[in-house]
């Protein structure tokens, strides 16, 4: 498996553009298209939010079929939730405006939205964006990672990653993008992922191997909790690649769930360092839990501790609020076993044995607290469960992006 | 029942006294000793986090035993949380010191300590501080006050309440003080209170008095996850009102609950106006849910939201994200029969009806929000459950104390 530069138009046969459709934001790309040249299987995962924006009710419907799927239409700055039947209504005229256009059925478009909920969407932009970006679909990099930029609301950078493999003797590509700090900090009002495939797999198979890698990924960045209205994740596979149609769990497959896992990864990670207002990447790693889930409550519970967040912030090796947070998770563990380390591109220092401080040099544990990527590695030593989970820091600019992002 | 002046002095008996000991801070007071002229019968509600600190472990073994005490030991500036097999000899050698100046038993004498985790307690300070103390005890109000501001950390003002109701033809007086933003900001690393009566009831009874309010009171300023290493809530009867004594759940009993809740309601609410950065108090009540215990979720995931709080604190009136907080709760409703109003001195606005906005003022909803203390009103017309909770905004101060806590 080897990572590749590229993203939604990485794998062979699917086409991208994006458009300035003025939906809430003035003077930047707002609308994204993304379309296969051959039919697809799609899988979907989506908000466990009681409440669940339009779209996401529009393409559960797609994907709970036959996931039949040719496309998918995104715009940013409106989330279409709370919406109505007037909010649904739309995500049917959009997909009908795109299905005329691209000569498909509107069965066959998925919609998709991220922004403020309770606005309803001003449909004649959102049908004068599809008119602009039908004739512009484009295979290149440089269309995915237009469309990438499209789909941003308050993240700062474009979220892209793809990689290549071997199945039955062709090479098959995977790629992506993504936007959101996600669950974590849902005001984005949506983590918004798309995954294209030029793998020929089921729908039954692409759907498990999506629902699966979900729980290690994206869910990695959240707390359960906070999902948001429109969380969405969708991965469509178009066959392109001809290689032998993977109909069940063989190596193909675990090949497959690899890349998979190796994308969705990449996103995740981007997406937690982009955190709104974020200063750096903070990845929590659990070892020695009494089980992969205790491990995953774990290491979600210290990723999502705003005191921690804020020590990160500050590059205060603020040990004592990461074993309280550990304490809170719900998992039972020894606090007399626990090892702890802060670790990132300037080294790696070891703040607590056996649940006791131990006498660690504070400047050198800033010097590590001080990169954009930090780690905290927790040793329990109860067992063999481990796990990852990442966020970011708690700053002063996520409270004001927060305060003002309405208005 | 009668709101009075006082705190944990206010009921017959109860004596206070603190001092300047240097246990962190310097010229300040970080000591406080309550004391009992007759023997108390104690209980006492503890954090629940696996990671518990040495004086919660002390007391718990003193109020489950026959409940027995006479004096109470705090201290702020460190936490004495993962601080092993000598943080817990540190409450020994602070129950002996108190016990030997006040001639009790050291099995009587309650501790509590608030502040940094995983320093060592510096015992000699803290046996200074104590020998400074036991000569100046007094029952005055000022007394009881002074109490209340020596066990702040970052807490800006103290916090104390107290009440007088009748029984059995007999004035009985409830007083108490708390310290921290409770668990919501877990970072101070402690909610405290403590609670004096000169009420005669069972130990039995106390307790459960103690544990069912907790649940209504304390408990809804906080995320049960966040709960910290050393939450502790002590409640001291020493009989001196001479009722006829409570053994039963009768009539008597229920005018105590009723006491005790309004006492503990009043801290409660001081607590979380009180929260670290915070310009106002959020309070968000829920109706019509299905239970009490789904207002209760309802209610608490909004007050915890961090996109709620930071929308509050920028006077937005930004009811998706909490029709967004209600519908992750874990509570089930439907989100199409929601209304939801915003509430405060300055008045009351209805922002959503049945699901859907309103065309309300975004002026009056702004001059509503804008006020010290602001109520969100969410009624969900599915059942009879209702509930309260408290917390406060998001501010960049909170990020600032919490990035600088601990240097």
């Amino acid at each position: 498996m080897e990572m590749i530069k590229g993203g939604v138009t990485a794998a062979k046969g699917f086409l991208a553009a994006s458009a300035a459709a003025g939906i809430k934001y003035k003077d930047r790309l707002d609308m994204a298209l993304i379309y296969s040249q051959k039919p697809c299987v799609a899988a979907g995962v989506f908000t466990s939010n009681v409440v669940k924006a339009a779209p996401v009710i529009w393409d559960r419907e797609i994907v709970s079929g036959n996931g039949s799927a040719r496309a998918v239409v995104v715009n940013a700055g409106i989330a279409n939730a709370c919406t109505g039947e007037e909010g649904y209504s739309y995500c049917r005229q959009t997909a009908e405006k795109a299905a005329g256009l691209l000569s498909v059925s509107k069965q066959e478009v998925l919609v998709a939205s991220t922004g403020v909920i309770g606005m309803q969407l001003p449909i004649e932009r959102i049908c004068g964006g599809i008119e602009k970006m039908a004739p512009k679909l484009k295979e290149t990099n440089e269309a995915g990672n237009e469309a990438a930029r499209a789909i941003l609301t308050t993240d700062t950078h474009e979220k892209e990653a793809a990689v290549t493999f071997e199945i039955g003797g062709v090479t098959v590509t995977l790629g992506g993008m993504c936007k959101g700090s996600g669950m974590i900090h849902p005001n984005m009002c949506t983590m918004l992922s798309f995954l294209t495939t030029d793998l020929a797999i089921s729908h039954e198979l692409l759907s498990e191997a999506l629902r699966e890698d979900v729980k290690d990924t994206y869910n990695m960045v959240s707390v359960d909790g906070d999902t948001s209205t429109n969380d969405t994740a969708l991965l469509l596979a178009n066959g392109a690649a001809n290689n032998p149609m993977i109909t069940e769990k063989n190596a193909d497959y675990r090949m497959f769930c690899e890349a998979l896992h190796t994308v969705n990864t990449a996103l995740a990670k981007q997406m937690a360092g982009d955190g709104e207002g974020a200063t750096a990447l903070f990845e929590v790693k659990v070892f020695g839990a009494r089980c992969k889930e205790d491990a995953k409550l774990l290491s979600k519970a210290v990723v999502t501790s705003n005191l921690t967040k804020a020590a990160i912030y500050g590059h205060d090796a603020n040990w004592g609020r990461i074993l309280c947070a550990l304490g809170y998770s719900g998992a039972q563990f020894n606090p007399e076993k626990v090892d702890l380390f802060f670790e990132s591109e300037a080294g790696k220092i070891q703040v607590v044995k056996d649940g006791v401080a131990l006498a660690y040099s504070e400047e050198e544990a800033t010097k590590i607290l001080s990169m954009p990527e930090v780690t905290a590695v927790a040793d329990l030593k109860e067992g063999e469960g481990s796990a990852a989970a990442w966020g970011c820091d708690l700053t002063y600019d996520y409270v004001k992006i927060n305060a003002d992002y309405r208005s």
